[in-house]
């Protein structure tokens, strides 16, 4: 055995036909045919082939018939056999030839009863909407048992897509003379910014979690990187219970110098966005098409050059379309929602920025609009009405900055190291973040972030 | 001066003469000769260019002059002017050409007295060695004002070469078809191995930082992903107060699924590590020149194809050596160099393998070996005399697993959701893990981790 090459599952072709072939899979399914003869699904990644064991065969006898019919699903299995064509159809797997075995070896036996059944796991949203049939596999349950979970081909697909955001989201910055870098996520005293922290003992001090890399990428800026990204975990302690908080996500964190105007961060992230959403619909075909067929989804639309629009007109589409808001406020979930309906059906795209956001409603080291105060250069971004990027130019001065955190009730002994910072000289200099879980989610639709992150973390679960 | 376009001052050349450019850049050095005259080097990047500001030229006033003889050091300018070329060479610049200098704007002031002069940071170790002349700026003074040490020629070299080597990692990897993953830095109770961990509340649940991705990236080698990578942080909470120990580093962690034998992690490992050393040597020649200029350092001494050694090798070796080391217990540091040391003079190579350790010494996930249950399938790997990456097939059966677990001293129930995990269905796979710092210290051979932690976490720092 150990001389034989393994084959592929999702290689077996008709080309194939009388070769003895070595495969290893899974016991996707398994169906006893009286003493003499079992079949067996056995399944790698997504593809399925039928093996047929029969006591007639040579060198097959009707222990090892018994034994494959009592193998349990989801055990790992080495299956040595013929490739065949059957005369008709089968029904069920991804590939048309079947396997006549001649050997079988359980390298792993999982146990009899799963708390998850995959086909179930698998089923589509549209069947189980159609009819009752079906035994339904509910979010809690999927996450609970994981590594099940796991192996649809959606969640597979799912995957695949965020490792390539990532992928394109790195290949493009490497490409405009980006470095990456590691910020670090332990930090003395408890982090600025509005959001709650974790906290812990640090050998003796107070630490908590880096609630965004936003103060040391923009110390990397001081320290003349230029021009910096980072792919890391965001800690949020916060009690939110939406479909699109974790308290555990991947921050795509970008800061760069900005020579004349932050419009040159938006440009950044137009280039960026565009690149990813095109590049993901080129490469992951396949992933989308397996997610899609289980979690029915309509491609993005989005524009090759991405649409822009003032705060202040925002609120103004809001304003005709009957909806008031608060025109220094921030936009609270609906109202972001309704404005991308409104965007969507004046503009056609799903994704598009807003900018020159109220100052009031921005962080501390946010850079206010020299020409009126009470707004600020800085944007936020959406997808299919849901925020996915914020972004601004930051305040280089240290005596605006200073007086900007103390607006903002921090106390300014918290952030000396940052603030200090600004004394050694600094460029001027603006970044934007956005969520790995939350672009895949809206990407491809799905409503819950949940399915976007391998192992969630929200308020109430910390397993597995 | 908004309609101008920025020009770098590494691209200000001599076919320039005579043109009116527009840089940015750090006041380097400032040197007024009586009130008329001043000269400003002015740096960008790693790039320096020298500023004349004359009263005598046309449109500059003597109150200009004053003002540029003044500028306090590392400020941010933005200079206009002509470009000439001087009669005689300039000294200290990278650039031959000048800059007459017509308007000058600061943008951004520093304080007169730096904590750090950048020349002095930029110093390298062998004039250091050679004179009494120069301030030195140690170690605790550059990482508490890191962003005025980042500033230096070999900082940028550092990390700009730390963010390659992740880009290679998953440039191979990724085309290999692994799947990127980010595994939960939360973990409920507290982490297993032998690591002292960040311990915090969760919401009300004991919890910690993990130390390493180790179960989760297997429990996604059971959920079928195949072969998964990560590169994040891992936490030790170890005292450890090594020039090689970092209480947060960036771990680059691979799992994959292993067809027949464990020896295909250490394929792996030779054919990815070879190509991140062939690229770096290839990608960032001026990053290592840059390195070597204020560290020198000897190029890495490696093979194409990585040397293999099984521990018992190994330790034959070192007694042939003079050197007893208990046969089935761990190397320490010291035998540790002596073996890479011994590798050296005999294979003419400072990376190699060393695999087939003593069980004993292993974490309890690591497979036993089939043919003798005292040594494991296992290996570490060692970059001049150092080790630098860990790896090993796991134990993928879940009665053996507990049974180790046990045997290591482990309360099964801390470990129930990664126990259960094997319990349906799980592939052979093993994986290894290197730390990002590591690599690039022993890379470049820096002797001290902290000068490739942008801003390193130990026991005694946490700031800034």
């Amino acid at each position: 055995m150990v001389s034989m090459e393994f084959t592929q599952v999702g290689s077996l072709t008709k080309e194939l036909k009388d070769k003895e072939v070595l495969i290893r899979g899974r016991a996707h399914s398994i169906r006893a045919v009286g003493k003499k003869m079992a079949f067996l699904f056995v399944r790698e990644g997504g593809f399925t082939v039928q093996c047929l064991a029969s006591s007639e065969t040579e060198g097959v006898t009707s222990e090892m018939v018994k034994f494959i019919a009592k193998l349990n699903r989801e055990s790992v299995v080495d299956v040595i056999g013929i490739v065949s064509i059957p005369k008709n159809p089968i029904k069920g797997t991804t590939q048309e030839v079947e396997i006549q075995v001649r050997k079988l070896y359980c390298l792993n036996k999982a146990i009899p009863n799963l708390p998850i059944n995959i086909e179930d796991a698998a089923r589509s949203t549209t069947d189980l909407q159609a009819g009752q049939q079906f035994s339904r596999v509910n979010q809690d349950t999927r996450l609970d048992f994981r590594v099940l979970d796991l192996r649809t081909p959606a969640n597979h697909g799912i995957f695949r897509i965020q490792s390539q955001v990532g992928i394109i989201f790195r290949q493009f910055l490497v490409s405009d003379d980006f470095v990456e870098i590691h910020t670090p996520k332990l930090l003395a005293g408890a982090s600025v910014g509005g959001s709650a922290v974790f906290k812990l003992d640090y050998k003796g001090q107070p630490a908590c979690l880096a609630q965004s890399p936003q103060l040391h990428k923009q110390m990397a800026i001081c320290g003349d990187l230029k021009r910096v990204f980072e792919v890391g975990p965001v800690f949020r302690a916060e009690d939110s219970y939406t479909h699109r908080h974790l308290c555990e996500f991947t921050g795509l964190d970008v800061e760069m110098e900005i020579k004349k105007h932050y419009s040159e961060l938006m440009d950044m992230v137009d280039r960026l966005f565009v690149t990813i959403f095109d590049s993901l619909n080129e490469r992951c075909k396949k992933e989308l098409e397996a997610v899609g067929k289980q979690y029915p989804f309509e491609p993005l639309k989005y524009k090759p050059s991405t649409l822009r629009l003032t705060f202040e007109e925002g609120v103004q589409m809001l304003k005709d379309a009957g909806v008031e808001v608060d025109p220094l406020g921030d936009l609270n979930t609906e109202a972001e929602r309704k404005l991308g309906q409104l965007v969507l059906e004046k503009y056609d795209t799903e994704f598009y920025i807003l900018h020159r956001y109220p100052l009031a409603v921005r962080p501390f080291y946010t850079m206010p609009c020299y020409d009126n105060p009470l707004y600020s250069n800085s944007f936020d971004v959406f997808i299919r009405g849901e925020e996915i990027i914020s972004g601004a130019q930051r305040v280089h001065e240290p005596e605006l900055l200073a007086e900007r955190a103390k607006a903002c009730g921090i106390d300014l002994k918290t952030i000396s190291s940052y603030l200090d910072s600004f004394r050694y000289g600094v460029p001027l200099h603006g970044g934007f973040g956005a969520g790995l879980e939350r672009v895949v989610m809206l990407f491809c639709g799905l409503g819950n972030i949940r399915k976007t992150s391998l192992f969630p973390r929200d308020p109430r679960r910390i397993v597995p």
